[in-house]
C-alpha cells in the first residue's frame, strides 16, 4: 500500500468491523442459540454440532459485551496506529508514536471495562488471544522460567554462527525450502511460499495456506519457513466438517504457536532432521557450508545469544523478550507505567533480563508492530507456545517411538498425520486447556519439559568459539 | 493463491456478494431515497448531493431487479469458472472449459430476464459496464470503424520492431518507469508500481492507487505502465467530497478506458513525449537502443501488426479483436451461436477481421479471462475507450494550445490537472453521455476523430522494413 492509503484503509476496516460486529451481536443469533440448546444438550460434548453451538454462544456472549462503536473505534485506532508506527520506527521517534499508543491504550481500557475479572485488568485482553487463561497463571509460568532462561542465556558459550549469515543466493534458497516443504505432509496444491519483509502465514481455507519467508538474512529464512509451515499445518489440518464455521481455527494463539515452534525448533533444529538434510544443504550451498561440518552447524543453529531484536532471537532468549513485554503490558494497562516512560522501562528490562544494551528505540521499544495496532495480550502467547510445544512433544515421542529414525530418513509424514489427527483437526471445538488435556492428560501449562529441553540442549554445546 | 484455494474462495465471494446485495436492496434504502426526493429536487442537478441521491436510486432500482440468490450464483460461478479457465488455457483444452462457460451463460441469460430491453438481450449486460448504452449504438460505431481498421491493418507496412523485444534488465526498467510516473501528475505517496503477470490497476481510495506492470516482454511494460497510470489517474482524481460514496468511481468502463488509452497512446506513443524522453531511454538502455534513432523508435511503437493475442495488439489492431468478441458475445446471448462452436467461430472471425490464423485455442478463444468470470458485455468498452479518447483529446488540444511544447519539455502537469478538473473529479455524478457532453459538447460517440488519428499515424509510416 502506498503511504497515502492509510486513512482510507482505516475507515474501510472500521466499516467492515461494524458490519461484522452488528451481524454477530444480533439478538436473532441469541434466539437461535437458545432454540439450539436442547439439541446441544442431546448431543455428545465432543460432537461437531454441540461444539459449534457451545463455542458460538461463548463468542456471542463475549462480543455482546462490547458496544459496536467501541469495536469500530478500536479497529480504526489500530489501523491508524500502524501508520504512525511505521513512520516512528523509521525515524527512531518514540515521541511521534506516543499519541497513537496512548489512544490505543485508552480504548483498550474501555474495552477491559466491558468485562469482569478477578486477578488483573489484563486478563480480558489476554482472553482475546488465550481464552480462559488468567494473567496470574501466565505470571506463574513466567516466574518459573524467567530465572532459568536468564541464567542459561548469560552462561551460554559464544559460538561461531557467522556462516549462517553469509550471502545465500535467493533462487537456491527457494529451491531448498520448497524441497523441505514438500516433505512436511502438506497436500500439494494447498500452499505456497512467497517472499516478504516480515514473515507470516495466512490461510483463507484448509487448502489455501499462504506462507511467506525472507531471503535477506542468510539462512534464517529456512527456520522462518519451517515456523510458518507450522502455522500452515494447523490451518491445513482443521477437519473439513468445520470449514466455514466459527470452529475453523485454533483454540488459542498459544496452541497455534506451539506448532510453529514444533516444526521450526523441535523438528527444524534437531540432529535427526539434519542427519537427513545437512548433506543436501551443503550440496546446495557448497561455497557457504562446504567446510562447515554437521556438528558446527548444529551448534550454531542451537546456540543461545542474546540480542536486542525479538524476531532474530534464538530459542532460549526468545521467551525473555516476551516476559519483558508481558510485564510492561500489565503495567501499562494497570496504570502503573506512564506510556511516556516506556522506552526507559524497556531499556532497563532488556539490561536486567537479557544483559543487553538497547542502541536506540528503533531497535528497542519501537521494534514490534503489535502495540501500534492495540495488540496487547498477544505477546505472552508466543512464550506459552514454546512451553506447550514441549508438553505436546513428549506425547508425540511416546506415540511414535521410532520418530528419530523416521526423521533421519527424511520422513515427516507420520508426525504430520499424528499432529493433524490429534490436534489440528479439532479446530476450536475445545478450550485451550481442554485441548491440552486431551493430548497430554493434564490441563496444566507445565514449563518443566521446556526448561529441561533447553538445559539439555545448551549443556551439550561446546564451550567457546 | 494455491490452486486448492479456489472452491473456498468462490464460497467466500458468494457470501460477500450476498451480504452486499442484501444491504443494497433493503426496503429501507428505498424509503430513505423517497424521503430524500424533495431535497434532491431542491438542489442543482450538478450538486454532489443531488447526484448522490440520483445515482444511488438508479443503482438501487437496478439491483432490486436481481434476486439475491441469482446474484450469489453469478458470483460463485464466476469464481469457479476462473479456476477452470486457468487449467483449460494451460492445457489448450476448450472442452474442459465448455461446462463452466455454459453455466455462466445460463446464469447471464437469467440475469438478462430481470430487465427489459428493446434492441437486444445483450443490452442489460452491456449496461453493467457502459450504463445507458444500447447494443445497437455500439454496433453502429463498430460498423463504422470495422472496415476502416481492417483495411488499415492489412495495408500497414511491416516495420522492424525487434529492438523493442530484446532483454531489458528489470531494475533499469523499474527505474525508468518510476521516473516517467513521477512526471504524470500523481501525488507522491498515493501510488505504487509492482510486477505482475497480467497488468492491472486497482485503487482502494484516491490516495491508494496500485498499478502493476510486467517486465518480461521487452519494453512493453513501459506502455502498460502508462496504461495503468491512466486508470490510476482516474481513481486519483475523483473529488475528495465523493470518497466513500457510490459516486467514487467512473461513469463507465469506456470512459475509464479512454483515459488509460490517452496516457498510453496519445501521450505515450507521441512524438512530443519522446522528443523529451527518448534520450533518457537510450541512456538507460544503451546496448539495446543506442543504435536506434528516434524515427525508427517512433515507427516501431506506432506500427500496426496483426497477431492473435489481444493484450499484445497494437493500437490499430486492438479494436478489431474487440469487435470479434462483441459479435460472438451477442450471438452467445441471443442463442444463435452454440458455445461448443465457439472455437470455430473465433478462428473464422480472426481470419476474416485481422487476416490472422489462430494456432490453437490457448492463443485463440481461451486467451482472455473475461468469459470465464461471466464478464460478458465488458469487452466493447475497450474499443469505446479508444474512440472516446480521441473525442476528448480534441478538446484537450483546444484547451491547452501549447500542449505539444509542454510535452516536448517533459511537462505533463497541466494536462493532468485539466483532465482531473474536467473529467476525473466528476466521479460517477453523471451518466457516460452526460459526462461526454460536458466535455465535448455532444453526447454522441463519434468514431471519426479516432479513425482520422489512425489514418494519419499510419500514413506517416515509412513503407517496408
Amino acid at each position: 500500500m502506498p503511504p497515502g492509503g492509510h486513512p482510507a484503509r482505516a475507515e474501510a476496516l472500521a466499516t467492515l468491523s461494524r458490519i461484522a460486529h452488528e451481524k454477530m451481536v444480533d439478538d436473532e443469533i441469541g434466539r437461535l442459540l437458545e432454540r439450539l440448546r436442547p439439541l446441544e444438550e442431546s448431543l455428545e460434548y465432543d460432537s461437531d454440532d454441540a461444539s459449534l453451538i457451545r463455542v458460538t454462544r461463548r463468542d456471542w456472549e463475549k462480543q455482546r459485551r462490547v458496544p459496536t462503536e467501541l469495536r469500530v473505534d478500536l479497529t480504526r485506532a489500530a489501523a491508524l496506529g500502524n501508520q504512525v508506527w511505521i513512520e516512528a520506527r523509521a525515524t527512531n521517534d518514540f515521541a511521534k508514536f506516543l499519541p497513537a499508543l496512548q489512544r490505543n491504550l485508552e480504548l483498550k481500557r474501555r474495552y477491559v471495562e466491558c468485562f469482569e475479572w478477578d486477578d488483573s485488568p489484563y486478563t480480558p485482553l489476554l482472553d482475546d488471544f488465550e481464552p480462559y487463561m488468567l494473567t496470574s497463571e501466565v505470571a506463574d509460568v513466567f516466574a518459573t522460567i524467567r530465572p532459568v532462561l536468564s541464567e542459561l542465556v548469560r552462561e551460554a558459550p559464544r559460538v561461531d554462527a557467522s556462516f549462517l549469515h553469509l550471502s545465500y543466493p535467493v533462487a537456491a534458497q527457494v529451491g531448498f525450502y520448497e524441497r523441505v516443504l514438500a516433505t512436511l505432509g502438506l497436500d500439494e496444491g494447498s500452499y505456497r511460499l512467497d517472499p516478504t519483509v516480515h514473515p507470516f502465514c495466512t490461510s483463507f481455507s484448509r487448502r489455501d495456506v499462504r506462507m511467506t519467508t525472507r531471503f535477506e538474512s542468510g539462512l534464517d529464512g529456512l527456520w522462518s519457513t519451517m515456523h510458518e509451515a507450522g502455522h500452515g499445518h494447523y490451518a491445513h489440518g482443521i477437519a473439513p466438517s468445520l470449514e466455514r464455521t466459527p470452529l475453523a481455527g485454533s483454540p488459542s494463539l498459544g496452541l497455534n504457536e506451539s506448532q510453529s515452534r514444533t516444526w521450526e525448533n523441535l523438528v527444524g533444529r534437531s540432529r535427526q532432521f539434519w542427519l537427513h538434510w545437512y548433506e543436501p544443504l551443503q550440496e546446495t550451498f557448497p561455497s557457504q557450508l562446504g567446510e562447515v561440518d554437521l556438528e558446527s552447524f548444529l551448534t550454531a543453529v542451537n546456540r543461545a545469544e542474546p540480542g536486542p531484536i525479538r524476531v532474530e532471537a534464538d530459542e532460549t532468549t526468545y521467551s525473555l523478550h516476551i516476559i519483558l513485554r508481558f510485564e510492561l503490558e500489565q503495567q501499562l494497562i494497570e496504570g502503573s507505567l506512564d506510556p511516556k516512560d516506556l522506552p526507559e522501562a524497556w531499556n532497563a528490562g532488556m539490561a536486567d533480563l537479557l544483559g543487553v544494551e538497547v542502541p536506540d528505540d528503533t531497535h528497542g521499544v519501537l521494534q514490534d508492530i503489535h502495540w501500534s495496532q492495540g495488540g496487547i495480550g498477544y505477546f505472552p502467547t508466543y512464550a506459552l507456545g514454546n512451553v506447550i510445544s514441549l508438553q505436546i512433544w513428549a506425547v508425540v515421542l511416546e506415540a511414535i517411538p521410532d520418530l528419530d529414525a523416521q526423521m533421519e530418513a527424511g520422513e515427516l509424514g507420520e508426525l504430520a498425520v499424528w499432529l493433524r489427527d490429534n490436534l489440528y483437526s479439532l479446530g476450536r471445538k475445545f478450550t485451550p486447556k481442554e485441548t491440552i488435556e486431551r493430548l497430554t492428560g493434564t490441563p496444566t501449562i507445565d514449563p518443566q519439559p521446556y526448561l529441561a529441553y533447553l538445559r539439555e540442549k545448551l549443556a551439550s554445546q561446546p564451550a567457546g568459539v
